[in-house]
């Protein structure tokens, strides 16, 4: 199989959305009157990202998963992507799956392939996600999309879902950690096959004052908005493992807070709103049937402090997954 | 180094252009009214595309050069890109010559870094670009970037610039090939930095009938124009070999015609425009300060056909550069 067979076979379908799609030297978007684009790129390394024998239609739908939830954390619609791929062979019962998972996540959000690259090359999967915001029509300095930077102090912070999940099947899959059945596959599937928050992050718009996903690890991720927003936080640790699911199933505290506080890959958003607008994040949440935790609050002494019920401080950090400055098999998006 | 501190000190700088730029989930840009954004992605893999020891300023300027000739292929102005990277290692001895050739290309066509990803992993680098072209305010089905699809039986042929030097650069690296130093050096710089001919792209809007850059081979990329338009064309040999400057420096014929129609890498543009606007190309390539050879003409034949003085069929092909069929080490765009 050829590079344009393969392309024809696995990458192309028609984008009905897109002035022009896949097949030239560039695609065409035209965005909406009134709309900007939100723009996410993120590369995944065999190895790094994830285990080289991953089942391939889990890594498709990864990839794509890992951008939309830029998306989700601006509050964007999903509108396009591009993928650049490159493999070490043109391997059919590789790629199909893999195009598979891909498809079907990129469908369940109409958002369409519309151009990209293929290589030969040690496995690495580049996707760039075009979603839309609303702008301002008259000028180019004024967005709608959510922001790292707006958290004031006051403001309440929550997160979406479940935390810790996919660095819990992390440590079991590396054999550092043994999970009970039920708790390792749902732990795997979180890690594998993650689910991008896009209908909370639009619900959010006009509501949370700012907004990140949790791709590093929820101190790291939030820590990117403390620092945009020049604020800092302090956090309820009772409140935080209850975002965990598997708290009460016998793993050691402190792992279990370790992986809640530090854990990458859970790609749930991290947000903050003022406290009048907490019944419109309990509507945003129950809008898009996404569960929303508050865990804590916004205040203006800088840094981020993790209190126990009797007011302790049981941790405090600003140190995010670093790919150049730790070790780990792990899947973390940085954006630059 | 750790990864923040590598984004800080060599990818982040301001970007007036866009709402939002680096440092948040996602890149936030508007286009101006009546525009359109057109998008293109490479992927560069060390070993394949370039020589892992290539001087890291000539990849950081070829980086962004092949990914802003798709975009002078469609007509469009750079507008910004995103970069992600995934490096074996942080070193400020690579990163520090590498952003500098990034930035000045960068700078030369006032397209900012926008967003990215910076990873470990084997030496890869994706860069996503986009550009504007202008497109019909009231829908989103009419566009004036230049396509690979409007070649009418008629038309004239032209490729900018020189063809073949690339090729030849790439074949005395290998050892395959003796050229005399000024032929080397002229040639190994064209191979590694190429020029994308942003300049003569934007002054083809309305004029070329159809357009593509030639980055896997002029019979390649020409042939996805054919391909496109549903036509053929026939190629003039004299025509062709004039568009190489070292045909009169001994170099075997065959070898020579053979980097002028299957080499990659020349990133010149290859156009169609009607016999009409010839005075209108001559008047664009000399506002681009571009030179410009007319090297045949389009037909209702299909295929490709390439033509002695005496008529006499010398070569004909529709075969580009395919990364999974052969094998070679070197640089070609394949857009999906």
């Amino acid at each position: 199989m050829g590079e344009f067979e393969l392309i024809r076979r696995y990458f192309t379908r028609p984008s009905p959305g897109a002035v022009v799609g896949v097949g030239d030297d560039c695609a065409i978007l035209q965005t909406a009157s009134g709309m900007q684009l939100a723009i996410s790129t993120d590369m995944l390394v065999a190895g790094r990202h994830f285990f080289p024998d991953v089942d391939p239609y889990s890594l498709g739908h990864k990839a794509l998963a890992v951008n939309l939830s830029d998306l989700a954390a601006c509050g964007a619609r999903p509108l396009a992507f591009t993928l650049a791929l490159a493999l070490p062979s043109a391997d059919a019962a590789w790629l199909e799956p893999f195009s598979a998972g891909l498809w079907a996540l990129a469908d369940a959000h109409s958002c369409e392939l519309i151009g990209g690259d293929t290589t030969r090359g040690p496995l690495n999967l580049c996707i760039t996600v075009f979603g839309e915001v609303p702008g301002e029509a008259t000028g180019r300095t004024r967005t709608y999309a959510l922001l790292r930077s707006g958290a004031q102090a006051g403001d309440d912070v929550y997160v979406s879902g479940t935390l810790g999940e996919a660095a819990l099947g992390l440590q079991h899959q590396l054999g550092k950690l043994k999970l009970d059945a039920p708790a390792a596959a749902a732990c795997r599937a979180r890690l594998e096959r993650p689910t991008p928050r896009v209908a909370l992050g639009l619900a959010l718009r006009g509501i949370a004052s700012a907004c990140a996903d949790v791709s590093d690890g929820l101190l790291g991720d939030l820590g990117h908005i403390l620092e945009r927003s020049s604020v800092g936080a302090q956090l309820d640790d009772a409140a935080l493992l209850a975002c965990c699911p598997w708290v009460r199933s016998g793993i050691d505290a402190q792992l279990l807070r370790d992986c809640v506080l530090n854990g990458g890959d859970d790609y749930e958003l991290v947000f903050t709103a003022a406290p009048a607008h907490a019944a419109a994040v309990a509507a945003a949440a129950q809008a898009s049937s996404t569960a929303v935790q508050r865990i804590g609050r916004i205040d203006a002494l800088s840094g981020l402090r993790v209190l126990d019920g009797a007011g302790q401080v049981l941790a405090t950090s600003s140190g995010s997954f670093d790919h150049f400055s730790q070790d780990g098999n792990s899947d973390r998006s940085n954006p630059i």
